[in-house]
């Protein structure tokens, strides 16, 4: 199995020894995290496929991670992060999604749970917890979900109280801040806090079952008055307040995009192996080889056509929004827009592909790809679960507004 | 999970109660016989979840099978079996695919075992092999993969010894009757037998273990110096001798066939149940029920289509085989190769409609369909695993010689 | 290029030579009919090329046409027609398809406005006119189009007159009679007559030219107070009001499908002569003749995939069709939304296929099959032309509400 | 028709008046020429349609071509042209092929046919080439065709003699100079050469009549005793002789490229205009504008995602060809296989999305835009037309060769 499941690393040199991981970084660079990350998912691949059986929480995995130093990463330096660009931090969520996309999951919304904070609150606000975060390695988790309407903020002294269930809590169980929604009881707007995860009255389910993503922890959570205070609001400038507080659902989508196309890379690496070497040629072949018969080779020459256009359209997107970013305050509408259409562009094409990917790549690699202790049935079950969080013809007709209208996507925790 | 499992059958009267189905039958015809599948099918609908993670033999539903009589359901009256058509055998097949393609496949593989010794041996052979099926109940199991060359026949005194070993060997755990074959060492000829599964030097090993089809017990088997006599060989006509035995392979394409389809009406039943009882439109979908949402309808008016199409071309083929069927001896080439061609034809829709719709149908069916607990993901890991079977490019291809150039497909055991 | 355009013919023996055709038909019966039918096509396949370059009314067709009787296809016996069936009539209507789909598109509508006045008229009515159009080979145009409120019927006297502009009066120029609507000035209810082309006060503009189905004369018309008698217009059952009145619409989809799938066939039938016998292997093909090539192959192996699925669906249309039609005033609600089911399923797929084999054929022809003088290109500019007629994607939220919701479609103009 | 034609350009203000463009530039620069193109580009697109209908030599819109100064735009400075990349250069092609995909052929070869001399030959032959077409606007012309053997070149005196007939041959009529070839009689080697078009002996007829591409003079040519001078022989380095070179077949599929994307960009801002301003929603549907329907939406989002992923992958594929032309000589094999390798990816790309769009379009424009008038037919039918160039399925087994056995294309006059 490992060697299946490693493949897609062949040509990486193990430059960093699972211990030297494990300890905790002192200074860091964009370009050696990225390395220290190859390292990880080379790691991570080798029980990718007895952890996706296991599902549940990947404790040790998310330990490494906490170590590496990688939960830094797209912090700026200034507060003791790594300052990797969006680009960096993307790439390396792609480079996790190939082999683990639950742990891309996790690791890319704690990025954007940071990125959060960072667009909806005030300096004083995130700028301790970007410190903290880097000198603790805090792993953030979500808990906010703006179409679960069941949690309500009650005015209480000086401090609000949230109670009621949520659903979807990726990565909040084993991690150490939150991010938590509510609407307000009196003017049903909503309200965004940032708390720790052990705050008194938050009970986090261990009830995440789904046939993908299994590592995601994305189950249920129970808030019962749970005490928040003003300073941990995120009122100013607040939710989808500015064009630049609009980049965090474009984030959102775009690790997402990037999963995708991780998830689309891992599968074709894996099947790649197979064919060239496990594969046998059909009795009417041709061919001497699976890999030169005349059919397969017009399959690969399509799966390639599909994946690079993702590769492209992905990268274009994450090099729009570092852009879009760098802008910070002035950014405007408009540009923010042509973001969102980057994105949401990018980000059904990586839907369609990977779907593709996942699935017909089996045809090229024979029927022995499906014994069961490769599991290689993993890449489509995670696509297809995480591929349903947004429908695909709703962002289509939002492209289509663009294509024919001229108008831009209207910000929304979607688009 | 019962509820969402049942609904493909919802609309059906439990006409058979559990305890009546495990009585053996007195009198048979093929419709009380279908309708006892119906009722059975429902019974295997509850455990089928359960039964895809577990895996392995399904033993209890094989003893239900045996009970119901409905191994008898292809052999003619007049040696005490049920006589049905192969329109009604195999609307057997599809009836249990719907809910559960692992029994679907044991299932028609026996009635394809039987028509094996019938198309390939001699009448004196099979009669006696069809009265016993009929009387005991006999479960036929496979062991004859014509690809696989690793099995070779010796002659040893007035009789035969195979020995190697054999791989995916579908049904042949917990059989009775075992169809077999081997190289012969000398001429390298195909031989075929007819032999007890319980013959001395049969090693059935339960290592199957793939993620789809997870109760076909496909897995792999050790002969040792297995004594066949000349009585048990399938010599005359033989294997593929004559049109009327080139309907074997046809057959079984066209079990695969009837199942792919049965697997994608199972898939949208429950589908359909999920989108109507549980989805909730998107927030910016102008309908108040999920199952009227403008892209929603669309899609199931394609999924509709595409179910249509492999619904007709199945019937037809199916039609077209029990015409052939009943010509018997004088069946001409031409004639088993329109149906030849009529099958294939079949099987490719049934292939890429039923991927689509495995995949696609949870677009409609919203995130929550994605449940571990309803493992509704077991629908497309059935249908990919058993499609890999033989690749649908060199079936393509086969149609193609048709199409372009009037030329009939060859016979082989793939075609 | 006659040699082309014939190719889907090739087999057939020319049984009747051009000058019998041209006879006045003195007893007819179905078969008969049928194979004159073939016989005209193979006549108009001779000129299809250039009458599709000239555009205009194709008289000398229309005329053989009329001297071949086919006029009175559809026309029961007892009428003095040839009482074909729907199924038998439908095939003529494919068979033009093949070769010339703005012939089939206006004899299919001939029979369509026969059948018109029969579903929405009195027997008084509809006998005499069924009775004239067998004797004196009457070709009925149309100038009913609902969508097209521009017309308006004022009651003047004892009459009714018909002033105002129409679109899309496929057939009207060279017609004998008219059907013709307009909205009542005071009910705006649909009213629609039967009337003589001849009728004062009618304009009938040669204005049509579209890049497709450019011999149907479907441009506009201009109605000048037209005096209408009570007596010519069809109030009893009136328009869509009982459930065998509303197998107009059905006839008329089914007519568009028979065309879609003659469109298909002619053009499957002239590339295939082309790849056989023009086309040239690719210098890096492995095979000797094009049509032998692995990649031509699985594409012809598709492409027949799609032509069968069509053919079957259409097939069963038009029979559920013919049933339905001889349950008369007896045809109920539910039977008829069955109809429309099957009806619409058959033309979502024969628009489809229709648009992959007129544009992607030639992919397997090759770059020759341009030639300007074959005209190659026609089929798919007839087919893209016709299929806008109503658009796929609501056709296919008509089937999705089938398929999702139970609901069968309700009766329109269009469905 | 004028309004529509020219929508492609509807924000573009008009810099250069007509006449101006007639006029011969003094200097010129790539930003200068680029404007002057899309001015071009406008006024062709008002005749476009007529010229469309009529076929042969677009002689005025040639001259207004030699006038603009644009043949220069390849040539480096220092021989007199305005030294344009080759990505500027392709951007040119793609401007006309929105319009004009005829004019875009012959204006794309004639920048190939200079790079082949400077590919091929010394520089003691381009230089001189160069510096005259800059100052004369000379109109290169292909009567290269390496498929087509018929031409042979004999060795007469000090010189060569070709003798034979080609097939297609663009841009040849109304050309100044042609680059031939022909195989040596003796060694069977492919011989080129640059020559006055004008040179004795040569025969261009006028019998080029494709239902598409119909002003690119495509048609066939008679070599009769061409004397070609040894220094007229492009043998130094020869034909595809270094990977240098070998850039020569890579910038043809560019440029196929290039108008492929640029047939989609015009086909789909034809439409969108038409949607907008002429389409009704059709009856059913919620919208009160045809660009408002849900189903229309969603379309032109898919046409988007297409639409994109083409400019990306093009857009990729030109910038990679630019950065390999840098290099020269000392190209590498493995660079110029990537090259190879991201063009054959875009122009895969390219062809599939191109014809998608040219048909299915106008689905969402509706029945009216296939008013002959405008003949809107014509994307599909130039573009159709020039995909068959080289075969899809082909370049699909190339890029799968890359794809699972990491095997670069092999140079030839197709990859």
């Amino acid at each position: 199995m490992v060697c299946v499941a490693v493949v897609a690393f062949v040509n990486l040199p193990v430059i960093f020894p699972a211990l030297l991981i494990m300890t905790t970084h002192v200074e860091s660079n964009p370009a050696s995290q990225i390395q220290i990350a190859q390292a990880l998912a080379q790691q991570f691949a080798e029980s990718a496929v007895e952890r996706d059986e296991q599902g549940g929480t990947p404790k040790a995995e998310r330990d490494a991670i906490r170590a590496s130093g990688l939960l830094s990463l797209s912090i700026p330096k200034q507060y003791g992060g790594t300052g990797a660009s969006w680009t960096q931090t993307l790439d390396v969520v792609r480079t996790f999604a190939r082999v683990d996309s639950s742990i891309a999951h996790v690791f890319g919304f704690h990025h954007l749970l940071l990125a959060t904070v960072r667009l909806f609150g005030r300096p004083d606000q995130w700028e301790p917890w970007f410190e903290q975060t880097a000198q603790k390695n805090w792993f953030w988790g979500n808990t906010l979900n703006p179409l679960d309407t069941r949690t309500v903020v009650q005015r209480v002294d000086n401090a609000y109280e949230f109670s009621g269930r949520k659903s979807f809590c990726s990565g909040a169980l084993d991690s150490d801040m939150l991010v938590a929604s509510g609407l307000d009881a009196v003017s049903r707007k909503l309200l965004i806090a940032a708390i720790p995860t052990s705050r008194s009255g938050i009970t986090l389910n261990h009830d995440w079952n789904s046939f993908g993503q299994r590592q995601t922890d994305s189950g249920s959570a129970l808030f019962e008055n749970v005490r928040v205070e003003e300073s941990e609001l995120l009122l100013e400038p607040g939710p989808l307040s500015t064009p630049f507080a609009c980049l965090r659902p474009l984030l959102a989508q775009l690790i997402f995009t990037q999963m995708f196309l991780g998830i689309g890379e891992g599968v074709f690496a894996e099947m790649k192996h197979y064919t060239r070497h496990e594969s046998r040629p059909w009795f009417k072949s041709p061919a001497e080889q699976a890999s030169k018969d005349p059919h397969t080779l017009r399959r690969y020459g399509e799966f390639w056509v599909e994946l690079e256009s993702v590769r492209l359209l992905a990268g274009r997107a994450v090099q729009l929004f570092d852009e879009a970013w760098a802008r910070g305050a002035e950014l405007d509408e408009t540009t923010r827009g042509h973001v969102a259409v980057a994105i949401a562009t990018a980000k059904v094409a990586a839907t369609r592909v990977g779907l593709d990917l996942t699935s017909r790549l089996f045809e090229v690699a024979g029927a022995r790809a499906t014994h069961g202790a490769l599991r290689l049935d993993r890449f489509w079950r995670n696509l297809r679960t995480q591929t349903l969080h947004d429908p695909v013809d709703y962002k289509l007709q939002e492209l289509g507004e663009w294509a024919v209208n001229d108008e831009l996507p209207t910000p929304s925790f979607y688009s």
